[in-house]
């Protein structure tokens, strides 16, 4: 045992009474109830103990401290006479013979009170991390992305996969967003940059004879922060598999992440293997949106054509969706609720009509809709209308309108009793994505996501295309995404692992070999020397750890975020250098020009 | 299973025989006995098959293919005729029925042949590494490093470690080596750095309640190559304990490291708890190193006082040490050797004598010692001097004559018969170090090693050097060297968690509370509400890794280390970027001036 405690400030429970024992921590607090009698609240990782001062000697001395100081006290065991049952050591407390400060807190007033840190201004929880970690709440998160990361790297070795470093200094990778650069001093004047995703890497180890790879891997993009990402760095559990193709990546993360979302979530309910898999273009008909929620039991439907000729404005160009609810009896305060809600996070207006609980179709735009019956018939058997249905409505061109369906279904889902089995992780597969698209402002064929994956046919679809056989627009690439309770974790996809078929697909769009060279060349080059097939994805850990804790900011599962304009307020970073240092790196910085 | 294969090519065996089966793989070689017969070699990442081909159509399509094609081949188990007891799979042979070409290799000459890439120039070898990873020995190095590094982490949890991940981008760091930086978009002008080390984090997770920390941490330093460092990055266990000091710390590394040393080691030998502890100032002494090499039973002895006045000149000025080796008839050939592998190693020239088989001092320097024979009885009682014992000598100042003579104790352990126990590991503890030295350049009183240590004695022993009553040289530091098979693993220390006793430590110095604040801010503000006593250590991954695989560069145990000019020749890094990417950070690249 340490020199500093004999037990931890968790550990002690009626057992020990009559014990002498140590324990060090943190003073939480110190109640006073006379001069010679007092409870002190001792706290350190494992827990909180009460400390009973029985003396004025002993009083006096701890009440000289400030909260937070660290001490260790020395003392014996007592059954408490009212106990505590929230508590863990709440059957004992320990009066104590010696006390000695360990570490005295200089503060008499500190930033925020731990235990509601929570509460207290972004800027100042980030700028005094160290203190807002000590609230257990907010610790628990970090100590939660441990348990994660532990449990999917066991996870992955039990399934044979080699935990492989890849290099963070390294080349830019076309991941196709904004690299971190870093100076070379020993080559001035060019850079490494860190890299996005070790997506070239994997691969090269695949070309290289390793078979099953994984990583916990840091990945480094230069973009502004969003609720679900920090800015900087984040990380993924980077996967790859040679001689593998789309089940056997399935095959293993269905495998490896039911059990720990089920053990370490805050539901404890997860799907089990198969995870259902959805055609992306079904998941856009019937959702609104390739990263359904399966925990919500509400489908899109089109009713364009039924809706055609009403005389709503609206709906008389584009697609109009429509998603129903069943058994709903929302109050109209509520329905205006929701309208407002999706208008905010679609950017467009939905529509309404219910079935009330007479079977007549009211509200909204139901006059619309009743102004010719044999309209309001087909669609109450289209829809399969009952009484108390209400029936939101989105139209526009096909993508404003699934955007907002998608929306709606989201929040209809949440906001409607009956239609969300809100406690599980329901995972599903989006799969069938396309390869190709027409490119919204060339106008021209473009890769749809990126190069790296194989078409689904291989050379032979892609021959076809290139004789006009075939529209390339019809070409699928095996590619698929990992969605959980309506967020995506990852995509992933079978590689295109032969020069040959990566040159053809590239000459569909108008590109070469020099264009699949100038873009990954050393894995280029690599594959020209025998390739194995592979396949991988590479789920989001920051995203898992957020999904399991129902946190709903990424910095509160990171032990030291940067705040959103990417600094690290306590450490000081970014910050201004030596000019002596960037002389080293033959860089200068620009200045501003002065007005003159 | 996989659709490529049914088994890997390191399971087949006896049993196997009759099944049909799909192996996937590269063509390691192609052996034609004649038109329609050849053996194939057939290798992935779990080991090699032998494929027979026995029909003319198999033996010309495979002969058309390059060597490292990738390849699956179907077909049935048999058992050899003549078994290959050197192979795991050396009982059978397949005979395919089908073999399908997965991957070409374009390239029928490769830039060195997978098998003997270790033999190849190192260039080559970094830039085509997924072809030198193909060759198993290689590939073992990188898989025995994922073993490590895996075992390293589960003891580290069995002792209730918590891996917590801390920032990549961050503030510089005060370790005292160059900083990689990395230019920031959003303030422009200002720079993170990676850290050297997570010292501050770490240190600032127990002032924020942490318990037990570790991190296979990725450590960033601008520094030349070296051959047991990689310039670059590279990889530590780093760890920290709070209300612990350093008998907490050598607690958990003794029994932590000595299991995977023996199970995963070149050598299945390692030394149990405790491991030995020798003071600084002993083993500069005894070893004339602080980084002993415990398989060696060899000591160093001062015999300054035993040879003044010997009338030979280098003996005459400074100190004079000596390595006695006894039962030792090395050839003088040898010890000629022995003397130029000294100089070159120490820069300094060694002396040496014998006393030979029949107890005569002869050979070298013995003519001075043999002038006066009251003083070749008395070096012959101080060395316990017996027939066929060989003495190396050094001389000068101390630190040169301790210097060369830590040379000749490693060089003559390495060459003389029975004074190395080879095939183990040996640990040692280097602790009591000095706090303080007078610096070489500055003829001042400063930090030995780094200020973050606890001075042993605490602020009382720092009051009375302050007041004179105390020669702060002889103030020792609470900090410690993990050291194996003469290999320096880590510094480790108990850290100086008091704001007042860090200040004071400065005072010492000349410096003060502002010196302290600007070398760590975020540390010392922590600090200041309240911090545990705390202590850690944080043994290099990749020098374990080497020293486990007897291994003499680094780059033999990173999967794509970079060359000796910090520079990755297969991905390109690093590399020029675009202007529009500079102008973005603001900075410039200093363009060199041209001659007027």
């Amino acid at each position: 045992m340490s020199q500093y405690r004999t037990h931890t400030c968790g550990q002690l429970r009626l057992e020990h009474a009559g014990e002498t024992v140590t324990l060090s921590g943190w003073m939480e607090n110190l109640r006073e109830v006379g001069s010679n009698f007092a409870f002190l609240v001792l706290r350190d990782f494992y827990g909180v103990t009460q400390v009973v001062l029985e003396t004025e000697e002993m009083v006096s001395k701890v009440k000289a401290l400030n909260k937070e100081s660290t001490l260790s006290v020395t003392g014996v065991v007592r059954e408490r006479s009212s106990k505590n049952p929230k508590l863990d050591t709440g059957d004992i407390e320990v009066v104590p013979s010696e006390i000695t400060v360990l570490g005295r807190c200089r503060h008499n007033e500190l930033p925020f009170e731990i235990n509601f840190s929570r509460d207290a201004d972004e800027s100042q929880r980030l700028k005094y991390r160290y203190l807002d970690l000590r609230n257990p709440q907010v610790k628990g998160n970090i100590v939660l992305r441990c348990q994660v990361v532990s449990a999917l790297r066991r996870a992955m070795e039990e399934q044979e996969f080699l935990e492989i470093t890849t290099p963070i200094l390294t080349a830019s990778s076309p991941e196709g967003a904004r690299d971190y650069l870093v100076p070379s001093r020993k080559h001035p004047g060019e850079f490494y940059a860190l890299p996005q995703a070790p997506q070239q890497f994997k691969q090269l180890l695949m070309t290289a004879g390793f078979d099953r790879y994984f990583q916990i891997a840091p990945c480094f993009r230069d973009e502004d922060a969003r609720g679900d990402r920090s800015p900087g760095e984040f990380y993924q559990l980077d996967m790859e598999m040679a001689f593998a193709g789309q089940e056997d990546v399935f095959a293993v993360l269905e495998d490896v992440l039911p059990p720990i979302f089920a053990k370490y979530g805050a539901y404890h309910a997860a799907s089990q293997a198969p995870f259902r898999r959805i055609p992306y273009f079904q998941a856009m008909e019937e959702f609104g949106t390739d990263k359904p929620d399966l925990r919500i039991d509400l489908r899109v439907s089109d009713v364009t054509a039924l809706l055609s000729g009403c005389g709503f404005a609206p709906f008389e160009e584009g697609v109009v969706k429509a998603v129903p609810v069943s058994d709903c009896k929302l109050p109209r305060k509520a329905v205006d609720k929701l309208c407002a809600d999706v208008e905010v996070q679609a950017g467009q207006k939905p529509y309404w009509f219910k079935m009330d609980e007479k079977g007549e179709i009211a509200g909204g735009v139901a006059k619309f809709i009743n102004a010719d019956p044999a309209r309001a018939q087909a669609l109450t058997e289209a829809l399969n209308l009952k009484p108390n249905t209400l029936v939101f409505l989105s139209a526009g061109t096909l993508t404003e309108a699934r955007k907002t369906a998608g929306v709606m279904l989201k929040l209809l889902g949440a906001a409607c009793e009956g239609h969300m089995d809100w406690e599980r992780y329901e995972f599903c597969w989006i799969v069938d994505f396309p390869l190709y698209e027409i490119g919204e402002e060339s106008g021209e064929l473009e890769f749809c996501h990126n190069p790296f994956s194989m078409p689904s046919g291989g050379m032979e679809v892609l021959e076809k295309a290139e004789r006009g056989e075939l529209d390339p627009l019809t070409i699928l690439a095996e590619q698929y995404d990992l969605v959980c309770n309506g967020v995506e974790l990852s995509s992933g996809a079978v590689r295109n692992h032969d020069p040959e078929i990566m040159v053809k697909a590239f000459e569909l769009v108008g590109l070469g070999e020099e264009d699949v060279k100038a873009k990954f060349p050393a894995m280029y080059h690599a594959f020209c020397y025998g390739a194995p097939p592979h396949a991988g994805i590479a789920p989001g850990v920051d995203r898992m750890v957020m999904l399991l804790s129902g946190e709903s900011s990424i910095r509160e599962v990171i032990a030291f975020p940067m705040n959103k304009s990417a600094q690290d307020v306590m450490m000081g970073a970014p910050s201004q250098v030596e000019p002596g240092q960037l002389d080293e790196l033959g860089i200068e910085i620009v200045k501003h020009q002065e007005k003159a």
